[in-house]
């Protein structure tokens, strides 16, 4: 089949908001580029956001805005909606609607794919519509299109992702500056790099909607969110980035997912590399994903995860793939790689089953006797030290000591965690880092 | 249209090396991963190789193979020919006959591609059907379906890559263990490392092929490989390193693209690169290639470029998306990501008109007077001096002296070092790396 007849296609996009924007540049700056790519025009037709006034930033005629959803769902010439508005409820209603109605959607919305994603999968292959997300996940990179078809041909083992620019961008700053965690977000905030309610960033939820993705795609059984371990990053210190250039590693906020057996592991934790990897290298905004394949190998991809115009390319992306299967009249490769009938919920690995070795912080009272109460403990719980570091005493003081383990069963660490934060020495709870290696 | 009448698709092997059988295998082992991704399955139905004997290495039925081209090509069940035969000009024969006979085409020979790859794409054109080449360029890595569909809504200002292993392999070594290119060529070849006959790759032959195809995917224009500027690695001495070490430099076989107003540039040589830059940290056999867009920023895709299941993974993915689109009866995206017939020839840059910081050892008596001569040929010619480095004085001997440059004009550069290699002092040819910052 060719494109002989080519229907002129229509977008309607959901928000004009940061990426929405960015979504309307590029349409209108890149019109020729991508034509001529594509092999015919696409337009956006209308754009809904309740905001009229925003038209402004980025020079939309007002005629092609409305603050009313149905505007652009009704619209019979609309066969693409592009959803922005972010994790609201009111997203997925669109979504859902619009699925329904047999139109196509892109979206970038981590949160709602990650938490209501199979069943707008499963609408869109009931519709016999396509639904893409490229920019749910690292902004500008094209991981989702690499695992879905580059990566077809072999079976996915792990995935490690610094997939959230904020956290690494107030990481890289504590660690290149020395600088505490409060100090650094009250000057990302100041300068733009994190909101001003940046919970979802720095408490890990962000990470974990998109290792939600991730993880689906690349084991091809649904990983829901809420099974995901999940800890932030608002308890690393100064003092935590100079143990860990000590013993040669990178602090980041890590996804990892890997499949071991027929379970699927996936948490999301402050992580300590050892600095000769790539992964530690990732400095500020930027985002980066390590795919562990068994044919592949190690393959790495790293860019700009958020910003208006670099995640806009990967929502245009999507917007493109679809337009040429509607000219072509087929429907794209389903959005996960596989069937969503064919998807089983992937069984996940318990949190006490996983390995790893580990970096401890503890707070004590300086009085003699003290580690060896505390190596008592990890020893009784078959937990073996690696290394150890105690602070330079200062009478009557809290002190730190730092130990860092072998590989151990997280069940047995935290068992002696617990016996050990009991202990009357220790007057604050531990900080514990897990390690990759 | 839906993929209710699905046909029986079947594939014919030319070439059962190290890529050929890391196919084969692939597509035995994951035969059902495969098969449950696309919906239906694919299968080898015949090999083509001069020696029958390799099909042991492989456990291919001896059934299946033939040393005659002609029974793959004239089976009309087989729809899909893969040619991994390497660069030799039946190589070429056997892809114009396939289109000619209405077959897709999957191929690694980045050398026939880079030098007839747009014949190659018309005659695609004009018989209707797909020719892919993914694993042409950097092996394992999907750069090509990044930069053609991930990057489709970008303009694509620049292309930094480490794309040949055996190279980057030698380069690693030479930097780690402090020594000569010689010496560690020839460690690499006795570990499988590299060939034999190693010219293509420490010549940077093999670089420029890849990078004329990647150049002509990212710009839009062909970039024929015979006007890309080529420079190999073996002037590199360990002094070099030394010296790179000390001004904060890495030491690579760069390949590199850049989109200036009209005209391309595109050039292969030793180039010294920040040691903060992420492609300073690729060891060893691994590849990476830095994209530079007007939106999406800096991106990089990296893993292992060659090896013969990484290698393989790439050309799977390429027979199983044809396979995909032969059910659907329609055909891919163009190979370029544009039609052939509106591809024009890239207006390449002339290598003078170039601008770099330079890297200059120079070889000379140690006499007084011989760096004023130096300096004075250099600004004569309006290259800036940034450091110099002279070792220290050893009697009646050859010293060398390293001068590192401000961005000067290539051509002044040029003109400059051949005053200076006339002179008397100069006991060698002088050794140019670039800077690229």
């Amino acid at each position: 089949m060719t494109m002989s007849r080519i229907p002129q296609i229509y977008v309607g996009l959901f928000g004009l908001g940061t990426v929405g924007g960015g979504v309307y540049t590029i349409m209108e700056k890149n019109r020729e580029l991508i034509s001529k790519k594509l092999g015919f025009p696409i337009q956006i037709k209308k754009i809904c956001d309740p905001d009229p006034k925003k038209s402004k930033n980025f020079h939309v005629p007002s005629s092609a805005l409305t603050t009313k959803p149905n505007d652009i769902l009704d619209d019979p010439e609309i066969s693409i909606i592009v959803e922005l508005i972010g994790d609201k409820p009111v997203a997925r209603e669109i979504m859902s609607s619009a699925l329904n109605l047999g139109k196509h959607v892109v979206t970038a919305n981590k949160a709602i794919l990650a938490q209501h994603g199979p069943e707008l999968y499963a609408l869109a292959s009931k519709n016999e519509v396509d639904i893409l997300f490229e920019a749910a996940v690292a902004g500008s990179i094209p991981i989702l299109r690499s695992i879905r078809e580059g990566f077809i041909a072999d079976s996915i083992k792990s995935i490690q992702g610094i997939i959230n620019g904020t956290a690494n961008f107030i990481l890289t700053e504590m660690s290149e500056k020395k600088r505490d965690f409060s100090a650094v977000l009250l000057d990302a905030q100041k300068a733009g790099f994190a909101e001003s309610n940046p919970a979802s960033d720095i408490e890990g939820h962000d990470t974990a909607h998109k290792l939600s993705i991730l993880s689906t795609m690349a084991y091809g059984a649904i990983v829901p969110v809420d099974k995901v371990y999940t800890e932030g990053i608002t308890n690393i210190t100064a003092f935590d980035f100079e143990m860990a250039e000590r013993f040669g590693y990178s602090i980041k906020l890590l996804a990892i997912s890997k499949k071991i057996n027929d379970e699927i592991e996936a948490r999301v934790h402050p992580t300590m590399i050892p600095k000769e990897q790539m992964l530690a290298s990732v400095r500020g905004a930027y985002n980066a994903i390590l795919v562990n394949g068994e044919y592949i190998g190690q393959s790495m991809q790293y860019g700009l995860g958020a910003g208006s115009l670099p995640t806009a390319t990967a929502v245009v992306a999507d917007i493109v793939e679809i337009a040429r299967n509607i000219a072509l009249r087929v429907r794209g490769v389903p959005p996960m790689g596989y069937r969503i009938e064919e998807m089983p919920k992937a069984k996940i690995r318990s949190m006490e089953d996983i390995e790893s070795s580990y970096y401890l912080r503890f707070t004590t009272q300086d009085k003699p006797g003290v580690f060896a109460k505390i190596a008592n403990a990890l020893g009784q719980n078959h937990v073996s030290i690696s290394s150890v570091y105690q602070h330079g005493r200062e009478e009557d003081k809290e002190i730190p000591i730092v130990v860092v383990t072998h590989l151990s069963k997280e069940k047995n660490m935290m068992m002696a965690l617990k016996e050990i934060d009991r202990l009357s020495v220790i007057t604050q709870k531990t900080t514990v880092i897990r390690i990759e290696s």
